[in-house]
């Protein structure tokens, strides 16, 4: 008997943790990175704040002690669904029992030609893009005697106001604040511009309207401009077009779109307007009840009518749910239908300040930050990872300094460059 | 009064050192990265024990306080020693003293087309770039069933048996056979092998024949295979040949030559045959003593007659010492000449061994590594990585783990690629 399980996210990751060590179950796991990535805090990286590998652990590594669980690094090509085979690039894989979870990529609504000039913020690749542009763009701003010039490095354009761009905005606006206040001789770069542009009317539109509100508030504090209404219409590499309005800006970072892996058009089944496949009330497809899909692949709103929020709580009990169904089944017991348990929403807005919404719940300010603070540590995976970032966020907000403040070239070479 | 510093390796940022807060001199420091590297640990950034930001601190958060010092990030394309002046991509810039300390490079003697197939150890772009080499090597060993692809995987050649090579190898020792040893299911990662080639009569041709040998055994002890009096002919994709001997291998490492940086063919004066400028008793320039050049780009020999090696120890006294020469001149006092104080030779193999040694004094084995341990936190700046650091050591030490196993692609683009 085996478990396919593809992607390693939380939902992955929690699935086969469900399985480790049960007899006579083979479960393999396909990802095409090695590490499984605490999404939530990829941001950190892309300000300098944290190491990618502080949030990201060797998947081989938390199965060590489970003999019945493989690992393999791989990139999967297509699904048969009706011979039940996967094929990737290191091979063939037949399986009993499929889990998709490969999540979601960020998404340009058809201008793709976007990203060169405008990363997203999915990957450990693309966070370490980021932070190369923010941290290049004070640099080249120090060296710059031009004004103009100067003050289009100094402008940052988030594009997206969802949690990713709020907490972009947030710990860009630290940084150049706080964390750069002495560094600089020739810039100020208190005085750096961070626009964070989202098209609806209001930023965190998965947040109660109050909260959003006060998010909106803090990172104004902050010093960041929020622009709400406002739809981005072209980015090239020296800005981009809001409306009529053009702005100027060296760097401009996308967190507007995302959409589910492309797996989920091999799979047959009713796609949303996100990419994301339309499950059963057990998370199964319909014409594969073999086959399940969970987190950011997943469309499920048979809960409340409205699909579940790409989020990692919604990931995690999914991934969970699937493997416990598996095993009942295995036992002769009927499945259960997915049942999602709330755990809240949260977003953090620079050093000390969160809004937190848990059902009725509505918190913001500091002790909603303290709330994000320790439930970030808490399903951080690994002792050592959840010391090593406690001990960076204790020594970053006492003397506002960055442990990762390195500019990494795309090239290693040093001779075929020349 | 304007002092201009080039590189801020352990000379460059020594010097800066002695000159912060010096009324009435201004200090400008010229570096292609923002960072400070602590190179003897680069290594374990390439064994994936240490991430990059754990020994790399911003060259311009350390000279914060003291506003006479200015940090540019720019490459220097020209230096004119008779208008006084340093062209670089980011202006020109006059000096009345000029430190010139950009320390070496790898170099393949003539045969540079071999970095592709065998990067060196001298960035930090190419630590993270030998990493992805050697964990991509075991996920593929992995998912392989083809034996001979499996052992030609599973073989790693570090070509040099310097300090460089022997801890690499002694690194990669430790994870294969500690590390990785529950992690994979279907490869033996103990059978690991691990190939040190060195083209002289022993390893760690710096040291003491006693202790040469000392590390030969710690060495062979952890599984690595030392071969001496071996030279490499060829490198490609599959493997070495070593003289009429060809190895397979899927990673080859290079550890066997340095060359001083270019800019000394800038300068007038003599060069070695590693590159590295001659310079006066008081390392200025014969032909201009307003420039001064310190570290591996220096031919030091008026102590001892044979060239001072190129160790942090001596680039750090050696940047102080310039300082404090440039200082006690523009008090009116006359110049001094470098006197090196030995502070010893270190190398270490695995897991818990080292080779010390210093003037008479040679250790081997676990107390030599309790000295390698403290020096080198001792010496690492920042309180915060010196913290980071040492709980990484010991969590590494207890647990076998290592803190950094990520495999990061080239790209960050998603849609580019497609």
């Amino acid at each position: 008997m085996r478990v396919l399980i593809l992607g390693s996210g939380f939902a992955g990751l929690n699935a086969a943790k469900v399985f480790g060590g049960v007899k006579g179950l083979e479960v393999i796991i396909i990802d095409q990175k090695n590490y499984h990535l605490f999404q939530p805090l990829l941001y950190q990286v892309a300000a300098a704040a944290l190491s990618p590998a502080e949030i990201a652990v060797p998947i081989r590594n938390i199965f060590s002690r489970h003999h019945n669980i493989k690992v393999f690094q791989g990139k999967v090509h297509t699904i048969n669904a009706d011979t039940k085979s996967v094929f990737t690039n290191v091979g063939e894989f037949k399986y009993n029992y499929l889990i998709v979870a490969c999540g979601a990529r960020h998404y340009y609504f058809g201008n793709e030609a976007w990203e060169e000039n405008a990363p997203g913020l999915k990957t450990i690749e693309q966070a370490v893009e980021i932070r190369r542009r923010v941290l290049t763009a004070f640099e080249n701003a120090e060296t710059e005697n031009d004004i103009d010039k100067q003050i289009k490095l100094l402008t940052f354009i988030i594009v997206g106001g969802g949690s990713t761009g709020v907490e972009l905005a947030g710990a860009l606006a630290e940084l150049s604040r706080f964390t750069f206040a002495k560094d600089f001789r020739n810039i100020d770069t208190k005085r750096t511009r961070i626009l964070l542009i989202e098209a609806g009317p209001r930023i965190l539109p998965n947040f109660s309207e109050k909260l959003s509100l006060r998010a909106n508030h803090h990172l104004e504090k902050l010093g960041v401009q929020v622009l709400t209404f406002k739809k981005v219409t072209k980015i090239d590499a020296d800005g981009v077009n809001v409306g009529d309005e053009r702005i100027e800006a060296a760097t401009v970072l996308w967190a507007a779109g995302i959409k589910a892996s492309g797996l989920n058009q091999q799979l047959r089944g009713e796609l949303d307007s996100m990419g994301r496949i339309v499950v059963e009330p057990d998370l199964s497809l319909k014409h594969y009840p073999e086959i399940f899909v969970a987190g950011d692949q997943a469309h499920f709103s048979h809960q409340t009518g409205k699909p579940l929020h790409g989020i990692a709580p919604v990931a995690l009990q999914q991934g969970r749910f699937i493997a416990k169904n598996i095993l009942k089944e295995l036992e002769g017991k009927p499945r259960e239908t997915f049942h999602y348990i709330d755990k809240g929403q949260l977003a953090t807005i620079g050093r000390n300040k969160a809004v937190l919404e848990i059902g009725r719940l509505k918190l913001g300010g500091f002790l909603a930050w303290m709330v994000w603070l320790f439930i970030h540590i808490y399903y951080l995976i690994g002792f050592k990872n959840k010391f090593v970032v406690l001990f960076q966020w204790a020594s970053s907000y006492l003397t506002y300094q960055k442990g990762a403040r390195l500019i990494v070239d795309h090239d290693w070479r040093f001779y075929e460059k020349r």
